[in-house]
């Protein structure tokens, strides 16, 4: 009993983290690699500056990625996974097999 | 380059469809099995009865449950998950050791 309050709390947890519109896709665009706030933007479909900034302050938050300031001229900023965020890639991977293979077809054949 | 396309595409339906609040959590409490409404808004917690049934709606139009009528009397309502609502199982579960690792032990340890 004591077991499946404490699943359901972690999943509770993740959803409400993940949940957001972008988190996800912000997680798996850095799951490639570290990227600049520039590149993000392009990679993560539809998003606005003021939401990237507000999404990627809040996965900081929660030590899912890190903001690596390189000292310049230039200077430059880019945002990486911690070790939490990067142990989310099979979750992730899982997902996505399941909407590749689940949602995709189903609008193809639609 | 396709692919990548396709995976971000992918993703991006899978997160607008169960990044919603409750919707991740409704389909984890049917892969324990049929439940009736009353069941599932005691299991979820904090969802309320309006939110339940819209939430109910929306992932059977999306073809992940649906809404079986045992015909009575008593007249009984089961929501049971479709193939495609259970081949969530193995990403979920990942989500959920994910959580139970990263994030219910730092809470614990706050």
């Amino acid at each position: 009993m004591a077991e499946a309050v404490g699943a359901c709390e972690a999943i509770t947890q993740v959803f409400s983290l993940l949940g957001k519109r972008w988190s996800g896709l912000i997680i798996v665009t850095l799951l490639d690699g570290p990227a600049r706030f520039s590149r993000i933007v392009q990679l993560v479909p539809g998003v606005s500056e003021r939401m990237l900034s507000e999404r990627l302050r809040e996965l900081a938050a929660a030590g899912l990625l890190t903001r690596c300031v390189e000292e310049g001229p230039p200077v430059n900023v880019r945002y990486q996974l911690t070790p939490r965020g990067e142990a989310l890639r099979p979750a992730l991977a899982e997902l996505e097999r399941w909407g590749s293979e689940q949602l995709v077809e189903t609008a193809a054949a639609l």
